[in-house]
């Protein structure tokens, strides 16, 4: 087999450092473009190349050095990438797949549109008048949201109402160096709850899904994973991984595939985002699954075959750290350490900001009640609050 | 909770590397004193300080820059830890301790001797006449040991009879930095298996043993661990933690303990060696425990509680890959990562050399014999060799 050994990671935040862990266990070279010396990942790997990625000759200088570039964030331009690409360098995944995880217009229109997969309805607005058109029809509220540049909640709005349609196009729309954004108008889904498939789809084609997980969001920002999703039958469960599957193999995908969706109540699913990295819902993999999404992410992008994605306990919650009690993660998880041997914490070297993902644990075991109040008393008193 | 945050690491080995990868997750800094900028651990982190760990002057400029000090191997000559120790620099395990690890002489007084913990027949020989006389007293084959600076089978020769008692002292002995080497004769102990137990013993004196381990050793190098030991009873099992943990109190260790022991036909146990760092027979944990022994050390030495040391799986197999098919670890892993999705790969990131630990494979489940034989055979794969 032909394998891809230097790794360049476009993008220094967790993600990337997460996947530094996996690639020294697999003795893959990784070479890291952080946005600035001190971000994430950045404070970890040997190997760092400070500098924009939005620059035609930083990505080039960077990309020469490497065998197979991927992705800590979506952020690169569809364009450069694809010049990349043209050039013979290995972009994985390809600019092809990865514009419809940058571009909500363009996933929506392959995925409800050519695929029929089940999506919410939607239409792109280029005004306040067509925003309006769009919830008198579909009924309100409805949400509106960037067709690119948005994440963690920046992007999307909703509206409550007709008074409501100027919003999107008074405050100004998130910048993307990648294409031109679009303003799309989606039916509110008033969703029972959020779920997440994790698939991976490796050099050759072949891919596997990880089991289903709940999500809890607040603010736009996942809070909470678990693993599998409580209270759906196998067949709910299968029909969701054979929809990630299809997603990853229609879009060629090559690594990771997060797909998010929301469950109505009579139980039927809409793809809500795709994300082609590895993806905050997918962290408990970690220590949950036999493989973590790192590092099957970066075995789909070098060409090895894809490790193992069964659960290792019957119940696994991961929790997010947002803020903290302190700048000192170390020193906060003493007093968690203490209370919980059995917690896994992952911490990922950023200042203290409100609200900022600081890092997060995982708690796996036999009973679901038991393993979730773990988890949320852990993060709750690594943030310095009382339980939830 | 007072915690260390910076930890330096003497040694640049895959121990060091391997505690690397635990240290992101906890959100510790690490500095490293490697022997040579491409030496394994030194590939992987950011922060390394080439130099020689036992000159006195490129210690202690390493260690101002550190909150604590801890160890990739037991070289640092004791003297010089001491100094630092001295000095009011935090060493863990501390001089006082690790001594204990360096100096077999010492080893033995401590635990035959004062401790009266089961241990071979043994005795200091200052010449070959009284390596004869102690041979001809405990009957032949008797063990010769350089009291200081083996390892991995050097340093230890296996004499058949009186006739072969000149080799210790014919053969230069090891090179110790750390003291004078004597040689020591001991009991051969015709030992029906090997046994391993890991401990780990924290800041405040709290300690937690690991289950214990059958190794497998050829020519002094470790080549298979299979936890926990097949065929032992409970109360055995228990005997052996216990007497890892008294070993850990009696000698004030602060991080990992390793005891090596070998079991007699009649299922007594006699302590072999000691380590006080991660170590080979316990690598098993980074995927069979709930908390891996490198992130336990870091957590010890920095002063965090530490974290569960249960298994996850009724059984794990860890085999070493020795040498190697070819120097591509990553390349080479692809055959065995698709014929065994499950198996868990550590790549050291060393040339290719006959005999080098480049790498270990471990394997878990429910079925010991199938989990032995999938590690045997993902290794002997790697290594380019038949199945043994």
């Amino acid at each position: 087999m032909n394998t891809a050994h230097t790794v360049g990671i476009i993008g220094g935040g967790q993600l990337a450092r997460m996947m530094y862990e996996a690639a020294i266990g697999l003795d893959l070279a990784v070479r890291l473009l952080a946005e600035a010396p001190d971000v994430s990942a950045a404070r970890v790997v040997r190997d760092v190349t400070v500098g924009d990625c939005a620059d035609p000759a930083t990505v080039k200088g960077f990309a020469a050095g490497c065998d197979v570039i991927t992705f800590d964030h979506e952020h690169g331009p569809t364009g450069l990438l694809a010049g990349l690409e043209a050039a013979g360098l290995a972009v994985r995944p390809g600019p092809a797949a990865l514009v419809h995880a940058q571009d909500k217009r363009l996933m929506r229109e392959r995925l409800g549109g050519e695929l029929g997969l089940p999506c919410p309805a939607w239409r792109v607005c280029a005004d306040a008048g067509e925003l309006r058109a769009f919830g008198d029809r579909t009924g309100w509220p409805v949400v509106a949201k960037a067709s690119r540049g948005g994440y963690d909640g920046h992007g999307v709005w909703r509206l409550d109402g007709p008074d409501d349609v100027g919003i999107p196009f008074a405050e100004s729309l998130p910048v993307s160096a990648g294409g031109p954004v679009a303003v799309i108008g989606e039916e509110f889904v008033d969703f029972t709850r959020e779920l997440s498939v994790i698939v991976v789809r490796g050099l050759d084609g072949r891919a596997l899904s990880y089991p289903v997980s709940e999500t809890v969001q607040a603010g736009g920002v996942c809070v909470e994973t678990t693993t599998p999703v409580p209270g759906m039958s196998e067949d709910r469960k299968n029909a969701i991984q054979a929809l990630g599957l299809r997603i990853a193999d229609a879009l060629g995908v090559v690594g990771l595939l997060a797909v998010e969706l929301m469950e109505r109540p009579d139980g039927g699913v809409v793809v809500n985002e795709l994300a082609m990295r590895p993806h905050n819902t997918g962290h408990w993999t970690i220590d949950g699954a036999v493989t973590s999404q790192f590092e099957n992410h970066l075995r789909a992008v070098v060409g090895l075959p894809l490790g193992s994605t069964a659960a290792r306990a019957p119940w696994c919650t991961m929790r997010n750290v947002l803020g903290g009690r302190s700048a000192d993660s170390a020193g906060d998880f003493a007093h968690v350490a203490a209370a919980d041997p059995g917690l896994r914490p992952q911490f990922y070297g950023k200042s203290l900001r409100p609200g900022r993902k600081r890092g997060h644990v995982t708690a796996y075991g036999d009973d679901c009640d038991q393993v979730r109040a773990r988890a949320r008393t852990a993060a709750a008193d690594l943030m310095g609050r009382p339980d939830v």
